[in-house]
Protein backbone atom coordinates (compact mmCIF):
# COMPACT_ATOMS: atom_id res chain seq x y z
CA UNK A 1 0.00 0.00 0.00
CA UNK A 2 2.73 2.55 -0.24
CA UNK A 3 2.62 5.20 -2.16
CA UNK A 4 -1.20 4.99 -2.30
CA UNK A 5 -2.96 8.12 -0.78
CA UNK A 6 -6.42 8.09 0.66
CA UNK A 7 -8.79 10.87 0.31
CA UNK A 8 -12.82 12.17 -0.17
CA UNK A 9 -14.00 11.62 -3.48
CA UNK A 10 -14.78 14.82 -5.42
CA UNK A 11 -16.99 15.36 -8.64
CA UNK A 12 -13.77 16.06 -10.45
CA UNK A 13 -12.87 12.15 -9.65
CA UNK A 14 -15.94 11.64 -12.02
CA UNK A 15 -14.86 11.81 -15.74
CA UNK A 16 -11.54 9.73 -15.63
CA UNK A 17 -13.21 6.62 -13.60
CA UNK A 18 -16.58 6.87 -15.72
CA UNK A 19 -14.00 6.55 -18.82
CA UNK A 20 -12.23 3.33 -17.33
CA UNK A 21 -15.09 1.51 -15.23
CA UNK A 22 -16.22 -0.54 -17.65
CA UNK A 23 -12.92 -1.75 -18.62
CA UNK A 24 -12.36 -2.34 -14.68
CA UNK A 25 -14.89 -4.33 -14.50
CA UNK A 26 -14.13 -6.46 -17.50
CA UNK A 27 -16.14 -5.12 -20.14
CA UNK A 28 -19.34 -5.54 -18.00
CA UNK A 29 -21.41 -2.62 -18.96
CA UNK A 30 -21.08 -0.37 -15.22
CA UNK A 31 -21.07 2.93 -16.00
CA UNK A 32 -24.65 3.13 -15.90
CA UNK A 33 -24.75 2.62 -12.47
CA UNK A 34 -22.81 5.25 -11.35
CA UNK A 35 -23.93 8.72 -12.64
CA UNK A 36 -21.90 11.58 -11.21
CA UNK A 37 -24.70 12.35 -8.76
CA UNK A 38 -22.64 9.67 -6.49
CA UNK A 39 -19.48 11.68 -6.58
CA UNK A 40 -21.23 15.06 -6.08
CA UNK A 41 -23.64 14.10 -3.01
CA UNK A 42 -21.89 11.48 -1.30
CA UNK A 43 -18.52 12.88 -0.11
CA UNK A 44 -18.44 12.13 2.83
CA UNK A 45 -18.60 8.25 2.91
CA UNK A 46 -17.19 8.13 -0.79
CA UNK A 47 -13.62 7.82 -1.30
CA UNK A 48 -10.69 7.13 -3.69
CA UNK A 49 -7.23 5.72 -4.17
CA UNK A 50 -4.46 8.09 -5.77
CA UNK A 51 -0.89 6.46 -6.95
CA UNK A 52 0.94 9.14 -8.67
CA UNK A 53 -1.74 11.44 -9.36
CA UNK A 54 -3.49 8.55 -10.93
CA UNK A 55 -6.90 7.48 -8.92
CA UNK A 56 -6.32 3.78 -9.58
CA UNK A 57 -9.80 2.47 -6.99
CA UNK A 58 -12.61 4.55 -5.76
CA UNK A 59 -15.51 3.29 -3.64
CA UNK A 60 -19.09 4.92 -2.82
CA UNK A 61 -21.01 4.57 0.50
CA UNK A 62 -23.87 6.79 1.58
CA UNK A 63 -25.92 6.55 4.43
CA UNK A 64 -29.55 5.33 4.47
CA UNK A 65 -31.78 8.12 4.72
CA UNK A 66 -34.07 5.82 5.68
CA UNK A 67 -32.25 3.90 8.30
CA UNK A 68 -29.92 6.53 9.71
CA UNK A 69 -28.35 3.67 11.91
CA UNK A 70 -27.11 1.97 8.58
CA UNK A 71 -24.98 2.89 5.54
CA UNK A 72 -24.75 1.32 2.41
CA UNK A 73 -21.90 0.54 0.00
CA UNK A 74 -22.82 0.94 -3.62
CA UNK A 75 -19.45 0.59 -5.86
CA UNK A 76 -15.78 -0.17 -5.42
CA UNK A 77 -13.22 -0.34 -8.32
CA UNK A 78 -9.77 -1.07 -8.39
CA UNK A 79 -7.85 -0.36 -11.01
CA UNK A 80 -7.01 -4.08 -12.39
CA UNK A 81 -3.21 -3.32 -12.25
CA UNK A 82 -3.73 -2.27 -8.65
CA UNK A 83 -5.28 -5.71 -7.28
CA UNK A 84 -4.41 -7.82 -4.50
CA UNK A 85 -2.71 -5.48 -2.96
CA UNK A 86 -5.78 -4.67 0.25
CA UNK A 87 -7.23 -1.93 -1.66
CA UNK A 88 -10.22 -2.40 -2.12
CA UNK A 89 -10.23 -3.37 1.71
CA UNK A 90 -8.48 -0.10 2.70
CA UNK A 91 -11.06 1.58 0.63
CA UNK A 92 -14.08 -0.39 2.50
CA UNK A 93 -12.38 0.27 5.92
CA UNK A 94 -12.19 4.23 5.17
CA UNK A 95 -16.21 3.63 4.70
CA UNK A 96 -17.01 2.03 7.86
CA UNK A 97 -14.73 4.32 9.97
CA UNK A 98 -16.65 7.33 8.18
CA UNK A 99 -20.21 5.94 8.42
CA UNK A 100 -19.23 5.00 11.87
CA UNK A 101 -18.28 8.55 12.82
CA UNK A 102 -21.86 9.66 11.22
CA UNK A 103 -23.78 7.23 13.75
CA UNK A 104 -23.95 4.29 11.56
CA UNK A 105 -24.09 0.52 13.43
CA UNK A 106 -24.25 -1.69 10.36
CA UNK A 107 -23.24 -1.53 6.76
CA UNK A 108 -24.87 -3.31 4.02
CA UNK A 109 -24.46 -3.56 0.43
CA UNK A 110 -25.76 -6.09 -2.43
CA UNK A 111 -23.59 -8.16 -5.46
CA UNK A 112 -24.40 -10.53 -8.32
CA UNK A 113 -24.35 -14.44 -7.80
CA UNK A 114 -21.81 -14.47 -10.59
CA UNK A 115 -19.49 -12.09 -9.42
CA UNK A 116 -17.11 -14.85 -7.08
CA UNK A 117 -14.77 -12.63 -6.26
CA UNK A 118 -16.94 -9.84 -4.93
CA UNK A 119 -18.61 -12.75 -2.58
CA UNK A 120 -15.07 -13.99 -1.59
CA UNK A 121 -13.90 -10.58 -0.59
CA UNK A 122 -17.42 -9.44 1.55
CA UNK A 123 -16.93 -12.36 3.32
CA UNK A 124 -13.27 -12.09 4.10
CA UNK A 125 -14.22 -8.73 5.25
CA UNK A 126 -16.72 -10.12 7.72
CA UNK A 127 -19.94 -9.59 6.09
CA UNK A 128 -22.80 -11.80 6.52
CA UNK A 129 -25.18 -13.08 3.51
CA UNK A 130 -29.10 -12.65 4.48
CA UNK A 131 -30.73 -15.73 4.04
CA UNK A 132 -32.55 -16.68 0.99
CA UNK A 133 -34.23 -19.83 0.58
CA UNK A 134 -32.43 -20.06 -3.07
CA UNK A 135 -28.83 -20.99 -2.95
CA UNK A 136 -26.45 -20.48 -5.50
CA UNK A 137 -23.08 -22.74 -4.85
CA UNK A 138 -23.93 -22.56 -1.30
CA UNK A 139 -24.65 -18.61 -1.27
CA UNK A 140 -27.98 -17.53 -0.48
CA UNK A 141 -29.17 -15.08 -3.64
CA UNK A 142 -32.42 -13.21 -3.35
CA UNK A 143 -34.01 -13.90 -6.94
CA UNK A 144 -35.14 -10.94 -9.13
CA UNK A 145 -33.95 -8.47 -5.96
CA UNK A 146 -32.91 -5.51 -8.81
CA UNK A 147 -35.29 -6.11 -11.58
CA UNK A 148 -36.15 -9.85 -13.63
CA UNK A 149 -32.94 -11.69 -14.24
CA UNK A 150 -31.20 -9.22 -11.72
CA UNK A 151 -30.33 -11.88 -8.33
CA UNK A 152 -28.64 -10.31 -5.49
CA UNK A 153 -26.55 -11.84 -2.88
CA UNK A 154 -27.64 -8.93 0.14
CA UNK A 155 -24.82 -8.53 2.98
CA UNK A 156 -24.29 -6.52 6.40
CA UNK A 157 -21.71 -6.57 8.15
CA UNK A 158 -21.81 -4.46 12.02
CA UNK A 159 -19.74 -2.04 12.59
CA UNK A 160 -19.71 -2.20 16.42
CA UNK A 161 -15.94 -3.30 17.11
CA UNK A 162 -15.58 -6.48 18.82
CA UNK A 163 -18.86 -8.02 17.58
CA UNK A 164 -18.76 -11.76 16.77
CA UNK A 165 -15.45 -12.00 19.15
CA UNK A 166 -15.29 -14.31 21.99
CA UNK A 167 -15.27 -12.68 25.16
CA UNK A 168 -15.07 -8.93 23.47
CA UNK B 1 -55.97 13.85 -9.27
CA UNK B 2 -59.09 12.38 -7.96
CA UNK B 3 -58.55 9.20 -6.61
CA UNK B 4 -54.80 9.20 -6.94
CA UNK B 5 -53.06 8.67 -3.60
CA UNK B 6 -49.89 9.95 -3.06
CA UNK B 7 -47.71 7.97 0.12
CA UNK B 8 -43.89 7.73 0.72
CA UNK B 9 -42.16 4.72 -1.47
CA UNK B 10 -41.30 1.49 0.25
CA UNK B 11 -39.27 -1.46 -0.76
CA UNK B 12 -42.34 -3.49 -1.71
CA UNK B 13 -43.20 -0.81 -4.74
CA UNK B 14 -39.37 -1.77 -6.66
CA UNK B 15 -41.00 -5.05 -8.13
CA UNK B 16 -43.91 -3.74 -10.09
CA UNK B 17 -42.17 -0.59 -10.95
CA UNK B 18 -38.78 -2.03 -11.84
CA UNK B 19 -41.32 -4.50 -14.23
CA UNK B 20 -42.49 -1.81 -16.30
CA UNK B 21 -40.34 1.45 -15.89
CA UNK B 22 -38.73 0.80 -19.45
CA UNK B 23 -41.95 0.71 -20.81
CA UNK B 24 -43.39 3.61 -19.15
CA UNK B 25 -40.39 5.54 -20.64
CA UNK B 26 -40.96 4.60 -24.83
CA UNK B 27 -38.44 1.26 -24.37
CA UNK B 28 -34.99 3.27 -23.36
CA UNK B 29 -33.48 1.21 -20.74
CA UNK B 30 -34.13 3.05 -17.53
CA UNK B 31 -34.10 0.22 -15.16
CA UNK B 32 -29.90 0.54 -15.00
CA UNK B 33 -30.31 3.58 -13.59
CA UNK B 34 -32.97 2.64 -10.54
CA UNK B 35 -31.13 -0.18 -8.23
CA UNK B 36 -33.61 -1.36 -5.62
CA UNK B 37 -31.31 0.86 -3.33
CA UNK B 38 -33.23 4.03 -3.96
CA UNK B 39 -36.81 2.83 -2.88
CA UNK B 40 -35.21 1.03 0.15
CA UNK B 41 -32.45 3.89 1.72
CA UNK B 42 -34.69 7.20 0.23
CA UNK B 43 -37.89 6.98 1.82
CA UNK B 44 -37.85 10.01 3.25
CA UNK B 45 -37.59 12.41 -0.09
CA UNK B 46 -39.34 9.53 -2.40
CA UNK B 47 -43.15 9.00 -3.39
CA UNK B 48 -45.59 7.00 -4.73
CA UNK B 49 -48.71 8.01 -6.60
CA UNK B 50 -51.36 5.25 -6.33
CA UNK B 51 -54.98 4.69 -8.28
CA UNK B 52 -56.97 1.92 -7.74
CA UNK B 53 -54.22 -0.01 -5.82
CA UNK B 54 -51.68 0.82 -8.40
CA UNK B 55 -49.13 2.25 -8.71
CA UNK B 56 -49.34 4.95 -11.61
CA UNK B 57 -46.22 7.46 -10.98
CA UNK B 58 -43.24 7.96 -8.51
CA UNK B 59 -40.09 10.07 -7.69
CA UNK B 60 -37.06 9.53 -5.99
CA UNK B 61 -35.56 12.14 -4.26
CA UNK B 62 -32.84 12.62 -1.33
CA UNK B 63 -30.86 15.15 0.43
CA UNK B 64 -27.41 15.59 -0.52
CA UNK B 65 -25.24 14.29 1.91
CA UNK B 66 -22.21 16.70 0.82
CA UNK B 67 -24.24 19.96 0.64
CA UNK B 68 -27.17 18.96 3.79
CA UNK B 69 -29.05 22.09 1.99
CA UNK B 70 -29.12 20.55 -1.32
CA UNK B 71 -31.91 17.93 -2.28
CA UNK B 72 -31.76 15.98 -5.50
CA UNK B 73 -34.20 14.56 -7.82
CA UNK B 74 -32.91 11.26 -9.41
CA UNK B 75 -36.00 9.65 -10.85
CA UNK B 76 -39.41 10.48 -11.76
CA UNK B 77 -41.75 7.99 -13.98
CA UNK B 78 -45.36 8.17 -14.27
CA UNK B 79 -47.69 5.43 -16.34
CA UNK B 80 -48.51 6.61 -19.60
CA UNK B 81 -51.85 6.66 -19.13
CA UNK B 82 -51.83 9.03 -16.31
CA UNK B 83 -49.65 11.81 -17.88
CA UNK B 84 -51.24 15.64 -18.55
CA UNK B 85 -53.04 15.28 -15.09
CA UNK B 86 -50.32 17.48 -13.00
CA UNK B 87 -49.34 14.00 -11.62
CA UNK B 88 -45.52 14.71 -12.11
CA UNK B 89 -46.26 17.86 -10.60
CA UNK B 90 -48.05 16.93 -7.40
CA UNK B 91 -45.20 14.51 -7.04
CA UNK B 92 -42.23 16.75 -6.99
CA UNK B 93 -43.74 19.02 -4.94
CA UNK B 94 -44.38 16.10 -2.32
CA UNK B 95 -40.26 15.91 -2.45
CA UNK B 96 -39.81 19.99 -2.17
CA UNK B 97 -42.19 20.03 0.22
CA UNK B 98 -40.49 16.61 2.63
CA UNK B 99 -36.99 18.21 1.61
CA UNK B 100 -37.89 22.10 2.58
CA UNK B 101 -38.78 20.37 6.08
CA UNK B 102 -35.79 18.42 6.02
CA UNK B 103 -33.52 21.57 6.00
CA UNK B 104 -33.43 21.96 2.43
CA UNK B 105 -32.69 25.53 0.08
CA UNK B 106 -32.48 24.10 -3.11
CA UNK B 107 -33.57 21.43 -5.41
CA UNK B 108 -31.17 19.60 -8.36
CA UNK B 109 -31.99 17.40 -11.12
CA UNK B 110 -30.27 16.38 -14.45
CA UNK B 111 -31.97 15.30 -17.67
CA UNK B 112 -30.84 14.57 -21.00
CA UNK B 113 -31.09 17.54 -23.64
CA UNK B 114 -33.07 14.70 -26.43
CA UNK B 115 -35.74 14.61 -23.55
CA UNK B 116 -37.71 17.90 -24.37
CA UNK B 117 -40.91 16.77 -22.41
CA UNK B 118 -38.69 16.58 -19.20
CA UNK B 119 -37.19 20.06 -20.21
CA UNK B 120 -40.20 21.73 -20.42
CA UNK B 121 -41.32 20.06 -17.16
CA UNK B 122 -38.57 21.34 -15.43
CA UNK B 123 -39.17 24.82 -16.68
CA UNK B 124 -42.71 25.01 -15.73
CA UNK B 125 -41.67 23.90 -12.18
CA UNK B 126 -39.84 26.53 -11.94
CA UNK B 127 -36.25 24.93 -12.35
CA UNK B 128 -33.21 27.26 -14.10
CA UNK B 129 -31.08 25.47 -16.16
CA UNK B 130 -26.83 26.05 -15.06
CA UNK B 131 -24.90 28.00 -17.66
CA UNK B 132 -23.08 26.01 -20.50
CA UNK B 133 -21.43 27.30 -23.38
CA UNK B 134 -22.83 24.75 -25.62
CA UNK B 135 -26.60 25.15 -26.15
CA UNK B 136 -28.61 22.80 -27.82
CA UNK B 137 -32.27 24.74 -29.25
CA UNK B 138 -31.07 27.06 -26.54
CA UNK B 139 -31.10 25.18 -23.72
CA UNK B 140 -27.38 25.27 -22.09
CA UNK B 141 -25.76 21.07 -21.85
CA UNK B 142 -23.09 20.49 -19.76
CA UNK B 143 -21.17 17.51 -22.22
CA UNK B 144 -20.36 14.53 -21.18
CA UNK B 145 -21.37 15.24 -17.65
CA UNK B 146 -22.34 11.41 -17.21
CA UNK B 147 -19.82 10.16 -18.94
CA UNK B 148 -18.80 9.95 -22.69
CA UNK B 149 -21.72 11.04 -25.14
CA UNK B 150 -24.33 11.34 -21.92
CA UNK B 151 -24.79 15.08 -22.17
CA UNK B 152 -26.85 16.60 -19.31
CA UNK B 153 -28.90 19.28 -18.59
CA UNK B 154 -28.33 20.66 -14.98
CA UNK B 155 -31.78 22.37 -13.36
CA UNK B 156 -32.09 23.73 -10.03
CA UNK B 157 -34.66 25.36 -8.50
CA UNK B 158 -34.99 27.26 -5.00
CA UNK B 159 -36.88 26.10 -2.31
CA UNK B 160 -37.64 29.80 -0.65
CA UNK B 161 -41.36 30.78 -0.95
CA UNK B 162 -40.80 34.04 -2.58
CA UNK B 163 -37.52 34.28 -3.94
CA UNK B 164 -38.00 35.67 -7.43
CA UNK B 165 -41.04 37.20 -6.58
CA UNK B 166 -41.20 41.21 -6.71
CA UNK B 167 -41.99 42.09 -3.22
CA UNK B 168 -42.14 39.05 -1.81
Amino acid sequence: MNEVLFRHAVPSDYQPIIAVVDEWWGGRRMADMLPKLFFVHFQPTSFVAEHSGMVVGFVIGFVSQTFPEEAYIHFVGVHPGFRHNGLARALYEKVFAAAAKLGCRTVRCVTSPVNKGSISFHRRMGFSAAHSEKLVDGVPVVEGYDGKGEDRVLFSKSLRVGIGQAGA
